[in-house]
């Protein structure tokens, strides 16, 4: 998974990817392939590393239940894009460090190494 | 579209993305969110820049008939991610130009803005 193995594999434009790499990495593609959630992790994302939003900042945001945007925000985590904490009332969703720049490694990486060669 | 232009938008981490700008890339990441379409792209990726892959080279590395594979070709295409091209019997495909480096920028971009800070 890209938030947990920075190595899965060494790129998208790398080599041809492989069953599992592929099925895996799909899983995150897909769960960034809908447009509240990429619009859910850009409200997170946006409040930069370390940094988190309360789920009561999210809802208001659309027009869409409370269960139907904790559903999409599960998807995200389930992708290990996103991890979440309940504190009180609330439950809390900040950005996995490095998930994003290693999604970005693996689409660009090979392509800059072409380039130096 | 990442494809065309690259100033769709800051970066998903740099603010909010509206409505149309999520809509537009979600239709990317939903191209990618498929493993056939994201070994499809791999294998066609991992050609480098300017090159391209005959699809007859494509259709033999999967278990799944000719019409299926130009299917899952035509949403790559459609995402704007490859173009094609047909000359005789065969259609050869290959990644638009700097496509997956926009994609990958519009991931990590403002991130990196934000380490420089």
């Amino acid at each position: 998974m890209i938030g947990q193995d920075a190595a899965c594999c060494a790129g998208l434009s790398a080599a041809p990817l492989d069953d599992d790499q592929a099925a895996e990495l799909a899983k995150v593609f897909k769960a960034l392939g809908d447009p509240v959630r990429l619009r859910l992790m850009s409200m997170i994302a946006s409040r930069g590393e370390g940094g988190e939003v309360c789920v009561c900042e999210l809802t208001p945001a659309f027009e869409l239940s409370q269960p139907t945007i904790s559903h999409h925000l599960k998807l995200l985590r389930q992708a290990g894009l996103i991890d979440c904490e309940r504190r009180g009332t609330w439950v809390y969703y900040w950005v996995l460090p490095g998930v994003l720049d290693r999604l970005a490694a693996f689409l660009s990486a090979p392509q800059s190494a072409g380039a130096s060669a």
